[in-house]
């Protein structure tokens, strides 16, 4: 069903196969064929119906709640993808008729699905048919879409219905209000539609050219309208041989665009644009170059492996990334689904900074950047959630769509089994290390970039806002004489209103310490930038509070044989046989024989959590205050692993990385293997909701920080690799203190090079340059490069 | 496709089927096939899904706004109906495989819906399908289903998901927040849903008992939960011979039902009531039973005709009377399609006052008396609408959903060919003679049933009141010394913004002239009922002006040949060829043509428009005043006749009871014919959007007004037969001044029995008893029935 290998010469390992259609996994390849261009996303449905599909066309940053009782989401616009086809008045249909040579691909290098196939009618009639389609990362309001059928062997009479459908909804729930539809010169459509709360607007345009044998004419047109609906119906005949091309290009501005004129229309601008647009061949073009120029040149990730799958997946990964991200806009973040379907509502979580967030730091900071500038326009709203809850500085909500709309957790979850209710969602309430994770991550984004500007801008105050909410969210225990933190949820949400998860209260020490240090560095460096945040957040009040507590946090230790307890309870609780769960290939099953009340009973980890802290804190000045040695690792891992179901995506990467650093290669290329095939892997329903963002970052994450080694350090980066014995060589850009390093590591050698400014257009053919003799080191050596080159 | 003939003995006549199923054709069987206890109206969708279906499931009085841009509608609720079935993992559906015997049949004498073929799955394997369903007249909130299968040839694994699926919506339009689902006992479904405006509840249950082989267990079952979804899924293994019984019983209980406790928890309620249901075949009996005793037994229309399917066509009209009459709550009007579909969104027009009412005021006194006590209901909010259009009295929207709501029609139509545009639709401001309709039924109410009590509590004041109003809209032309109506839209919708509408000129007359009357009764028989409405509406003040205006309104005469002008401007449009218009299966063509404006400059009427006065004002006390003899009806038959296109479906059953009236019996009959036929005949899509109500009543109103020749006069009823050469005899039961009479016409006689009080049970072996041996007459003489039997 689907295929990996059937890229050829150039395409070698760029396409992505569905060798066969199958009505009962249609989400699967809508998801994983998703296009888009960080401005949008489009689910891959076909052009003709079939039941069960999820037609979705999101545009990011538009965010609106439908509903009062729900929480705000990216709504679902009208669809425009969707195109019927009648031949001798039957509706074309892969679930009638014969299907020969089935073919649909997604060519990653030029982000383009294509999709080909015979088909014999049940009539006995047959017909060649091509569909092309893609989302222009050149022109980021445009999709295109083309059609080419061919009569093979009789006459038939062809009706093509093609719409702008105001009548899609997310799942049953509808964001906006009845549309505008319109139609210009018989064929040209335009459907304008705003939320019914955010009041977003939104104008869609459809231009059609339909071509009988290259030529226009012959063919009768007829507008349709309806609610919510416009559309042109096409009809025409074909003797034996004829073809058709039908192209339909389409549009698509919002009333959140930053790139329209203030002084035009929106509806009038878009219909300009439209009428302006070029063909399909010629845009499409535009494309393919923005794709190389911007995408495939600068990352540069080669993998030399015994299965080229590995290179597939890399470029899966990075296809995936690009597709989903917001690149051009600071409003905006990355969706637990990217924007490929209809989960989890569009919302960013700690997905973003500490499993995301890397691929662009080490290697597009300017986007990396543009994430972090979200989170600083979330502030506001962050403190707005801490004095709601009775705290002070700034916490982050668990889930974020309009930075300054709050918390987008929604409240109720899945069937509870033992109760037939929906089961309630905590996370927005209690699960809180998200506003560490944030800090973590600009720290991170800093060491890497040496971005002071980011830092005096933005970073500092979101870091020393979240250090007041730390502090004021520490609970004092006098019989202990120490903070702790109780009622949380860690990253493993198996565990509800635990106390003292190890992960929250290191990391919130971590925050703590990283305020501290960056109030000391301030005062001497910045002393009217200190006294600017001084009158915003009263640090000189807080600033001893901070450095009272800190020290008084418990950091939970490990236990006599070397493991640190994820929480307080955690060690009492009861073991059960997980094997079935661990096998499953379907997450989360585990909930069919348990509710959560039970499964906070039980000694089981949907997720790492002790072991990311190890592998996160290490790489940061705190790397010897809290002594994470291998031998800890190894203890943890021992222990943990085999009660962590991953049952989240965001799992696997931080086992495999830790794998890869204590040496066992091939568990960590098996979990590589697992992390892949999340998406890109045989499972045909993991998918459905949209691809998984952070488990495809993880792709390359367990790549460069597992398989490479690069790990931050206070003072510069190590590079300590544990290549796979399947691969054979892995080659990497990453950007190092706005430098661009080529980093190539092999079984034998790492060689790190440094470009010029201008190393996208140079690379290719540039001469590998080595930094300094020593920089090139034998295997599981390490080299470190200074922050300052 | 439709077969009219297969029903057998007690069935003769009485089932209507469609014997193949086709995929294009959903609309036309969703909805003459619907179901429905005036409480409800369920589209009869199948079980399986099919793209293109529209599976509405409608509670009357449930009316919301989903959105400020549109106007309030009938919301379709979560639906129940639907039940995929798969078969060795392959989803069972009628385009796949091979199909034996098919037949889908609405058995009209028990209101059962039944399915049942073979059907050989692509594998070859063989199963026999029964799906029955009703919607209980005996107990209003229960939809019961039935499916059976039998595994003819092979073993095989089912598995079937029904759910209760919040997500549905009207066209794109959400109606309702985000529901609360849960699951009892593994299979009982609960969904509880509000409406977003108006705030309705909606609890909704699903039973489910699934048999094997007519014994529980092996069957395993699985619970389902997602956005707006609640569900059970079996899994079973069938052994050839096995067959299984799935039994899902529904109930629907709402807020605004008068019917439950108040002291109870709607949801409680609910539960407690669905848990209490005994299993289909108990609860179909009572239903059975209830469709003979209250409506079968009641009504006894019985035609003996050459073509079977007259007596049919009568049956599917009485049946789809029943099924979309809120005979239960006097706060609830028809809707235009009834319930079987979301056309006109549930809205009450003049086609319940003019073509519908009849059927029940001649009838079922007490549902006519229910129906016009909602108009009196909507009394308040047609104050409000003269107030805000300048008026004074009552100006009855033109579209009316709740009663309190004020006017409901859209503000768009369909497309304007010409501009690209959505159509403007003006009747909502300006056709204006539903105020005059709604005053002729009272009167024709009261006539026929003696009803003062109703005249006294309701009758008057709306009369009154809607004089006041065209006492008020009436404009003085000082040159012609005369009153007028400008800007209006009569009956022929096809005429937008014309001047002295000959109907509207003469209703309004008639409603002043009926007001003068009803207060000078008033004054002699009922002083103090006189005052209080003096009081309220100043009758003292504007009596003498009515006098004063009545005289004076334009009311256009005919002209030298004998035509009365539909409006100012009629004679001089421009002439076009209409017979590419009128030979038409599809109505409203010329809108392919021309637009609206195009339209208003030709000579072409939408439906009767003068002929509709003629045959309504001969029935009052106007008769001798307006003199609208043989002659001027013939002249004005032949003139507009020729320009009628009959696009609204109004239309057929006026110019069938005039052809009648003018002996024209052959013409009679065929429009008889193509009244039937607009939703039963063989037109496969001319009822998507729902059953024409009026159209259905229509059928009746032919026999009865045209061939039977029943006609109010204001000392009593005539009847003056003209049966038609196919038909043989036609009996039927009218009611009058609270007598059931039972009238049989043949070509030689027509007899009148009254009954005892207890009719309804006594009517299969009741004696005839003849009135008075002049009551008995042959053949186009005229009987009397004196109000005073």
């Amino acid at each position: 069903m689907i295929v990996y290998d059937s890229g050829k010469e150039e395409y070698q390992n760029w396409m992505v196969v569905e060798s066969e259609f199958s009505p009962y996994h249609l989400g699967k390849f809508e998801s994983i064929f998703s296009l888009g261009n960080g401005y949008m996303g489009l689910r891959s449905a076909t052009e003709e119906f079939y039941y069960g599909e999820t037609r979705d066309w999101l545009v990011n940053g538009t965010f609106n709640k439908a509903d009062p009782t729900e929480v705000t989401e990216l709504p679902n616009l009208a669809d425009v993808t969707q195109v019927d086809l009648y031949i001798d008045g039957e509706r074309f249909s892969l679930e009638k008729g014969k299907v020969f040579g089935y073919q649909r691909e997604l060519n990653l290098k030029d982000a383009e699905l294509i999709r080909s196939f015979q088909w014999e009618s049940p009539h006995g009639k047959r017909f060649e048919f091509k569909f092309r389609r893609f989302v222009s990362l050149a022109h980021r309001h445009v999709v295109g879409m083309r059609i080419e059928v061919k009569s093979l062997t009789h006459e038939a009479d062809l009706r093509i219905v093609s719409c702008i459908n105001g009548q899609t909804t997310n799942t049953g729930a509808q964001h906006f209000l009845n549309g505008v539809p319109r139609i210009y010169d018989q064929d040209l459509l335009e459907y304008v539609q705003t939320t019914n709360d955010s009041n977003v607007d939104v104008v869609i345009h459809s231009r059609h050219e339909l071509l009988k044998n290259g030529q226009l004419g012959d063919v009768t047109r007829s507008m349709l309208m309806a609610r919510r609906k416009v559309g042109v119906e096409f009809s025409l005949h074909l003797m034996p041989n004829d073809n058709l091309t039908l192209e339909k290009m389409n549009t698509v501005y919002t009333s959140r665009d930053q790139d329209v004129p203030n002084s035009e229309e929106l509806k009038r601008f878009g219909l300009k644009q439209v009428r302006n647009l070029s063909n399909y061949d010629l845009l499409f073009e535009k494309h393919r170059q923005a794709w190389l120029d911007q995408v495939w040149n600068r990352y540069q990730v080669e993998i030399d492996s015994e299965n080229p799958f590995d290179q597939l997946a890399m470029r899966f990964s990075i296809y995936h990334m690009t597709v989903m991200t917001p690149a051009h806009d600071e409003r905006m973040g990355i969706g637990a689904k990217g924007l490929s379907g209809e989960g989890y509502k569009g919302h960013s979580f700690w997905d973003t900074e500490i499993f995301i967030l890397p691929f662009f730091t080490y290697s597009n900071p300017k986007v990396a950047r543009s994430l972090l500038t979200y989170r600083y326009l979330g502030l506001e709203s962050a403190r707005q959630k801490a004095k709601e809850n009775g705290y002070e500085g700034a916490m982050y909500p668990w889930e974020m769509a309009f930075p300054d709309d709050g918390e987008a957790t929604p409240l109720y979850g899945d069937i509870d089994i033992v109760t037939g209710e929906r089961s309630k969602i905590w996370s927005g309430m209690i699960e809180q290390h998200i506003t560490a994770d944030i800090s973590f991550a600009i720290y991170q984004y800093v060491q890497v970039t040496g971005d002071q500007a980011f830092l005096d801008e933005y970073g500092y105050e979101i870091v020393l806002d979240s250090a007041r909410f730390w502090a004021s969210r520490l609970e004092w225990q006098a019989d202990r004489g120490r903070y702790e933190i109780h009622d949380v949820i860690g990253p493993d949400e198996y565990k509800e209103h635990v106390n003292n998860n190890a992960y929250t209260n290191y990391m919130a020490y971590f925050n703590l310490k990283l305020a501290i240090r960056y109030v000391d560095e301030l005062k001497k460096s910045n002393q009217e930038l200190y006294e600017k945040l001084n009158q915003l957040l009263n640090i000189e009040d807080a600033y001893p509070n901070w450095l009272e507590k800190v020290e008084k946090i418990y950091l939970p230790q490990p236990n006599e044989v070397g493991i640190i307890p994820q929480d307080d309870t955690y060690f009492n609780l009861t073991q059960i046989d997980l094997s079935k769960y661990k096998q499953q290939t379907q997450a989360r099953t585990i909930y069919k024989d348990y509710n959560q009340e039970q499964i906070n009973g039980i000694q089981v980890t949907k997720q790492a959590d002790v072991l990311i802290l190890l592998y996160l804190l290490e790489q940061t000045f705190l790397k010897d205050d809290v002594h994470f040695n291998q031998q800890l690792k190894k203890n943890n891992f021992d222990f943990y692993e085999p009660r962590t179901l991953h049952d989240s995506s965001l799992s696997l990467s931080t086992h495999a990385i830790l794998a890869s650093e204590l040496g066992d290669l091939d568990l960590a290329y098996d979990l590589f293997k697992h992390a892949s095939d999340i998406d890109l892997g045989p499972n045909m329903t993991s998918s459905n909701d949209g691809i998984h963002a952070a488990s495809i970052a993880g792709i390359w994450s367990i790549a460069i920080f597992g398989f490479a080694g690069v790990r931050l350090t206070d003072s510069g980066l190590t590079v300590q690799p544990n290549l796979p014995k399947e691969w054979r060589k892995l080659s990497f850009n990453i950007e190092w203190h706005s430098e661009t390093l080529h980093i190539v590591v092999t079984h034998d050698e790492v060689s790190i090079s440094k470009s010029s400014d201008h190393l996208l257009k140079l690379s290719i053919n540039q001469v590998e340059y080595k930094l300094a003799n020593d920089l090139t080191v034998p295997l599981v050596k390490t080299s470190v490069i200074n922050n300052k080159l």
